[in-house]
């Protein structure tokens, strides 16, 4: 067997999921709770009444890739060839990965907290991997001076999530800026920047910077998963320049032949009637909401510029036996801070997804057992 | 970027279907024509408004696992824990060789004529291919002996594609019997075979042969794409022993996460209907209504035992340039054979999901250019 399959661990949070009882406080959810709109899926059932279900081509059918395209408009990156639509946002990141990083040569850099499967699927592909905290003395705020110093001699692909999963920071337009010019500037290939945008729907702060708009070497990713309720559906795409684009749409072609033709009729629907924002106005009333619901717990917290996450200082030694006492004690699920990030242990994830008396009652009870403790040590 | 990406070569199929004419007779199809069940879509729709569409667990919904381990109820092979879901056959090909073989030591056995897609993806691995052609002599039937006969030291993975694409040719079960016994009988570590059985309800012969009932290190690869008209669904599987799933599994969920849950929604609605084979009664008498046209060519050709190809001799020295001439003079889409095997250069693959009108001047379009051919050497 390959050796780079068997040496991955399994999933902490699916471990922690597998645990959870009919009464516990979910915490740890990764998706919306809010229902698709069903009308997509009826259009794209008479969709395939009239024109059956084949294959699209490999780089997806060209009428959403052109709706993708433009709808982003970003300079240089706005046509049908720079788009290719994938199983999801995963094999977006993993076809983009697998591309354009020689395992032989050249290594990832991740910007951290950030959600793990960069560096698994870096792992799995045998790619080396530099990390760089953003660190809890700048609050966890992306720092373009540490990400640009971090930057090695051969080092070909950035990743920045923003907004942030685990940490709902959004990294700004400023800085966005700094770092394009930055990698401009640098002699030598291109650093290419994988901006992962998942949460891109779920922004709450006005300034939020996108490496596409300002810097040509960007690998966009994004989805419908989060923006739309449809993290089933296994619709993504990754936005590049047009050379490493057809290279990207090679390797998409044999992982997985093409998208889902039903998915991307779905997602045609979605981008024809503008309705990527659908829920935006919900999941920023539900952040206003649970921002005092943190204030309220006593603990220090991050405030959520984007995502639906708020992430909890339980001040504990380790986050992850914390989070498994959590549920068994106080049967509430919470995501340990340390799965994300080295720096960011002591920490735990939680998802405003469900309903608010939940998270107030969860919160308390993750507070308690934080007092519990500090008062044991 | 990594070279394994970039050496691949783009398809010849798409580039000659790039060249096809709205006038064109296309014989050059890979997929079904007839109308996909619209009923499985308004189905799964329903399940979705009553459900939404969230991600399900990386391996694939339980009971859709328990409905196609059951359906099959190969021995050893028949619970949850042996099915992988995955994005159409293709991930669950790619999935499974990335996962069973290690680049660094191991080797794929390819037998030929095979649809190009496995040697590809070991190209894309790193991974080292050996094949061995079935050959002209004995009309391409699958030999077990030649088969055995071809395993190394090395070899970790035998591919067999029955029923065949291209040759339409099935491996009978006592061929299955006898190299799964040598194999059970040789020392060392197991060699699986992976059987990609993905035209299994395209079947017309009585004795068709399955690895995985006589063979535990079976993988055994599937989808609905050509049982049911749903290429575009993207919904297969991979059934394999429980240990080598388990390491699947991990593989998979970090190169897509999941299969399309509605996708899988449609695959189980067909499965508790049994609707596998609603289809094969049409296939069955396009075969048999096909051979009489092949036979009217004056051309020699295959039998076809199972799939939806008949392979006509065109008896040419480059059947690439052939298949090239042919779209440009007779407006005829064919595929050269070359692409499935060395030996089978000389060959075309003709496709009778279409019309029988057209194959009936399709293959007569054949035959004349492959006369002028004979008259101009």
């Amino acid at each position: 067997m390959n050796p780079l399959v068997t040496a991955l661990e399994g999933s902490t949070i699916r471990a922690l999921h597998a645990r959870r009882r009919p009464t516990s406080i979910d915490l740890g959810l990764g998706q919306p709770t809010l229902p698709p709109t069903v009308e997509y899926f009826e259009r794209a059932t008479r969709w395939v009444a009239e024109h059956g279900c084949p294959y699209s081509t490999n780089a997806g059918d060209v009428a959403l890739r052109e709706a993708i395209a433009s709808h982003y408009a970003y300079p240089a990156l706005d046509v049908a060839a720079n788009v290719c639509v994938t199983t999801g946002s995963q094999e977006a990141v993993y076809v983009a990965l697998k591309t354009v990083l020689d395992p032989q040569r050249d290594e990832l850099l991740v910007v951290e907290p950030a959600f793990p499967i960069y560096g698994k699927i870096a792992q799995l592909e045998g790619i080396a991997v530099r990390k760089v905290s953003m660190g809890a003395a700048g609050g966890f705020a992306f720092d373009p001076e540490r990400i640009l110093e971090a930057i090695g001699p051969a080092t070909r692909v950035v990743v920045v999530c923003s907004p942030c999963n685990p940490t709902g920071k959004v990294i700004g337009d400023a800085a966005v800026r700094r770092i394009a010019q930055a990698l401009l500037d640098r002699p030598g290939p291109p650093v290419y920047v994988l901006h992962d945008e998942i949460y891109r729907e779920q922004t709450y702060v006005e300034d939020a910077g996108e490496f596409a708009k300002h810097y040509p070497y960007t690998l966009a990713i994004n989805s419908l998963s989060k923006s739309n309720s449809l993290t089933g559906l296994r619709l993504g795409w990754v936005i590049s320049p047009a050379d490493v684009s057809a290279e990207i749409v090679k390797a998409h072609g044999w992982v997985t032949s093409c998208a889902s033709t039903f998915g991307q009729r779905v997602a045609l629907e979605i981008f024809r009637d503008g309705a990527l924002g659908e829920h935006t106005a919900w999941y920023r009333a539900q952040r206003d909401a649970v921002i005092p619901l943190a204030r309220a717990s006593g603990l220090d917290f991050i405030e959520p510029e984007g995502a639906f996450y708020l992430c909890l200082r339980a001040g504990v030694a380790d986050s992850k036996a914390f989070c498994f006492e959590l549920l068994e004690r106080e049967d509430v699920v919470a995501v340990p801070g340390r799965l994300f990030d080295a720096s960011f242990e002591g920490w735990v994830r939680t998802s405003f997804v469900g309903p608010l008396a939940d998270i107030r009652e969860g919160f308390a009870r993750i507070a308690e057992m934080s007092a519990l403790a500090a008062a044991a040590t």
